[in-house]
């Protein structure tokens, strides 16, 4: 049976590394402070800015909501935005989205000042992703991956790694990070011809298509380190990935379930930015 | 024995469609100039100046030049660039690299308005690449590879892609424009274990490494399109390519010699993305 990667075991390193930055920014007289802007009222948002409300507490990170009406105007819209970028006791911002249609996105993402950009959304943090240069921060699911196989010590240099997906949340950039860590990295997506025969080359897989059970016993062999990004909600409401975990769980070596796995990561993975945020900010070794 | 992709071939198509263009904007009064920035006396510099010169003549494309002594301060650097930024009859910058070691480059490569940044100099220019947002121009060798490939029809979608090499100025973007064509990119590097075995799974080979010979008959097999990016030097002053040409033309399918592929197509990319930039600033179809 294949070891389960278990999201809480790495947030207990992960919550721990965050709260000693956490005492070292309060000797300091520093409060770090994560903004959450929201439009509108949709269900999902709402879901992940609980989530990441309760982290943030919990970790001792200050939280503040700015909830605006579906309605609101771009040009207000941007002038939060420059508030919050202005706001010195603001140290990450969160913009929900996807933002309303009367609402040019790529304008007001961009107009994120990048050094409180803790989930990647402008322009200038993907180019630290692409390139390996410091500016921004790398999307939290991504990141949450890397964390994932940095916590079971999982050695990436020379492994041959697939990705399924080419998104600019999961796709692209993790295979940029999995490049910095020496990796061998094939991208797939739906255009892949023969896909279980491309995955079965892999040492380590980054499930990121979006689909429940894309990846069944077919791609899967024993010696394979199987991260699943796929969040995937059945008619009975119950969550699955986008791995076949029980045919998988059998075969391979280790797995992420889920839930319990990536996405219990990525809020971690959030409130550590908007602290390393802060901790830059304050010139913090 | 293989097809040679020839890079005169490519350039054919390539030079009607610049010259066509360069009517279009004689006719509104428009003369497309391109400001090539240089900061000593570096031997390839001159050669790749060179280069450059004949070919926009050529084509009917002005051409400044702004020489600069090695010592020139990073002030006076910043200023130049500042000046073609603000001139309006210059529509591209080629600044020569990389810069005397007591400039800042980051700084002086980011400082070129992105619209003039005809070899993705910028932060900017490489976001475009790595989202396919519409921001800047590819560098001039990855979409020299790709111009090769498009003339000579090859389809990449649902082909496995393989680039031997990680650099920013051919490796990565090649894989990000290689996934747009909907091609299963595998990114190679020196880490790579067991490189044969991965290249014999491609289907096209971008050799991107920079060590003649790197790619020999081991990894290639019928069926196989080879885009030789390697330009080296032996101690006879010969050119060679990264792939070892003479076993490479008895196997594969189609390839691009050295010298008289990819390099030779480079330069009229180069001149391709003056002429863009001045179609696009005057809103021209």
């Amino acid at each position: 049976m294949a070891k389960r990667l278990l999201g809480k075991e790495v947030n207990q390193d992960l919550n721990d590394k965050i709260k000693k930055n956490v005492e070292k920014l309060q000797k300091k007289g520093i409060a770090p402070k994560l903004a959450i802007i929201r439009v509108g009222d949709n269900p999902g948002d709402i879901s992940y800015e609980k989530g990441a409300t309760k982290r943030c507490q919990a970790l001792g990170v200050l939280c503040e909501k700015v909830l605006l009406p579906h309605e609101v105007s771009e040009e207000d819209l941007l002038s939060v935005i420059d508030r919050v970028n202005k706001d010195n006791e603001i140290h990450g911002v969160l913009l929900l989205r996807p933002l309303p249609k009367h609402i040019n996105q790529e304008l007001v993402e961009n107009a994120l000042d990048s050094a409180k950009d803790v989930d990647c959304m402008t322009n200038s943090s993907m180019t630290g992703v692409f390139t390996g240069k410091s500016i921004g921060f790398p999307p939290c699911t991504a990141q949450a991956c890397m964390e994932i196989l940095d916590h079971y010590k999982v050695d990436c240099s020379g492994k041959r790694a697939v990705i399924v997906g080419r998104s600019m949340v999961v796709g692209k950039p993790a295979a940029m990070m999995l490049l910095s860590k020496n990796a061998t990295v094939t991208i797939c997506h739906t255009k892949t011809k023969d896909m279980p025969s491309v995955i079965r080359e892999a040492d380590i897989v980054i499930a990121a298509a979006g689909h429940p059970g894309v990846i069944s016993a077919e791609c899967l062999h024993p010696g394979q380190t199987i991260i699943d990004v796929g969040i995937n909600v059945d008619s009975d409401g119950n969550l699955s990935g986008d791995v076949d975990f029980t045919q998988a769980e059998s075969v391979v070596d280790a797995i992420t379930p889920v839930p319990g796995g990536v996405g219990s990561v990525t809020t971690s993975v959030l409130v550590s930015h908007v602290v390393d945020a802060a901790v830059k900010k304050a010139g913090i070794q």
